[in-house]
């Protein structure tokens, strides 16, 4: 079995959205991403945690075979995110982000994380995933995630980055702002030219674009009803994405990343379900198994 | 060969989006519509002109195929639009309208236009649409559309056409405001519960929602990177639908409808290539094949 490797964020969150309001649950991409791809692969985490930590959102993680050795406690608090959604819940508002203890955050890969085949460079500072990509040995493929905060303060070492990876996973709207194109099948183009081998532009409820040599896959997000907090969901299709991945011998083709996608779908459309990571946490393979079934329904004519 | 009628408006346009500007080009949502159902079947078109209406206009149409019988010219300048797009190119942003003789338009159909097996009754006045529908004799399957100038000022009169007609083609944003919500598959629901047996909810770029009792069937629209002209799309989309809808027995079941939606994205993908209605005049058979085969690489995996 595969090794995957995120380094991200973890932390408390406060969520409002039209389905209600939370406090202090356990959030951030790190987070999220580890629960999701942890259905799949063995995955070592890499992050920052403050003194107000809980023992028990640890235990989540290593419950589900998480690699917790990559997480430092240290004095502090932990990263607090404050977001809510409003009509369009493909577009979070951020109210206030406190980085605390992240603000000093140094990626250091304990010795056993640096042969992970799989990388995933969740959305940190650009220099800091760069950092990461230097500790480990020779990575079978490198996926990244970026926000609009770090493409308006800090392009130039995220476009650096950009040309060390293999896949660049990112939001529609920060898509835009990178390529200054509204069109995504355009900005997919742009983006792919600036290094990664595929582009994954994430729409929300209208799904992905997956980009790789002239060829396009794309899909609606699986049909969901109530959408009660979307907060995770495109941490989780990244985790749904590499999960499915690091179990190939021969990931980076068309044809696999098509998967990949799908997976990706399957994977968010549960996180968005209830607040927080909560619908992560009791999943099972036949939920998964029995959503693809019904995924393929809603795509599939002849 | 079945007859598929449509009602709606003929006019000329004034558009500019940032690939350009044209001005005095056809449009209109019957003519959009009969160019595109003209490649499936016969049409028979009910609309209203001006004495400045074009001969060759005219004779676009009858050379498609189109009977114009129920075209009404009277005296008077015919309906002009002019609109224009700004990034996002999913919503025309109207600049001005002129009704002229579209105002005291009254549609009296043929009388061999009366066993018209299709009816699609274009976005006009909801009490036109329902005196239309008075004098068809006992169609196969009728659809609807309407947009936010009817839902705001005739409501009541819309409701009651929705209890009267088989299929509701509706934009994202006018489904929202005609129920309120935002989520694309609860406002599905809920415009199917006031009447239409299938909705198709249509979005642009993202495609399409097709919900039918209780099922769905969600794709998104052909990849397009030089998207110059939007207008008109969504009446193409409804004249691939219906377009390929009439050469069946059977019409209305989910299998059928998910390929008419297809087939209304295929037909959408070429009207966006360029201004008004330039790209529907040469289409041929092959193009739409090449193009469904084209649609399939892009929405399939195994």
């Amino acid at each position: 079995m595969s090794k995957i490797l995120v380094v991200g964020s973890l932390g408390y969150d406060r969520i409002s959205t039209p389905q209600g309001q939370v406090d202090q649950v356990l959030g951030g991409s790190a987070n999220y991403f580890s629960l999701a791809a942890s259905m799949y692969s063995e995955v070592n985490v890499v992050g920052v945690v403050g003194n107000d930590y809980k023992m028990e959102d640890k235990q989540m993680l290593t419950q589900r075979g998480v690699c917790t050795e990559g997480l430092q406690q240290v004095d502090g608090k932990t990263f607090f995110w404050e977001g809510r959604y409003e009509g369009d819940m493909n577009e979070a508002i951020t109210v206030q982000t406190e980085l605390n203890v992240f603000k000093d955050f140094n990626p250091a890969l304990p010795e056993n994380y640096r042969d992970s085949e799989f990388v995933f460079l969740a959305n940190i500072d650009p220099i800091l995933q760069q950092d990461v990509l230097k500790q480990v040995k020779s990575p079978k493929l490198v996926g990244v995630d970026t926000m609009n905060f770090w493409i308006q303060s800090k392009k130039q070492d995220l476009l650096k980055v950009l040309t060390q990876v293999d896949v660049l996973l990112i939001n529609e709207g920060e898509a835009r702002e990178l390529t200054g194109q509204w069109n995504g099948i355009e900005s997919a183009e742009t983006l792919s030219a600036l290094g990664p081998k595929a582009v994954v532009i994430k729409r929300g409820e209208y799904g992905f674009i997956l980009y790789m040599q002239g060829e396009y896959f794309i899909l609606p997000a699986f049909p969901i009803k109530k959408v009660v907090d979307p907060t995770g969901a495109g941490d989780t299709f990244a985790g749904g994405f590499f999960g499915f991945l690091s179990k190939l011998d021969n990931p980076l083709n068309l044809e696999s990343l098509k998967l990949a996608c799908v997976h990706g779908c399957l994977m968010a459309s549960f996180t968005v379900q209830d607040f927080g990571v909560n619908p992560l946490v009791g999943l099972t393979w036949a939920d998964i198994e029995r959503r693809h079934a019904d995924f393929l329904k809603v795509v599939s004519y002849h």
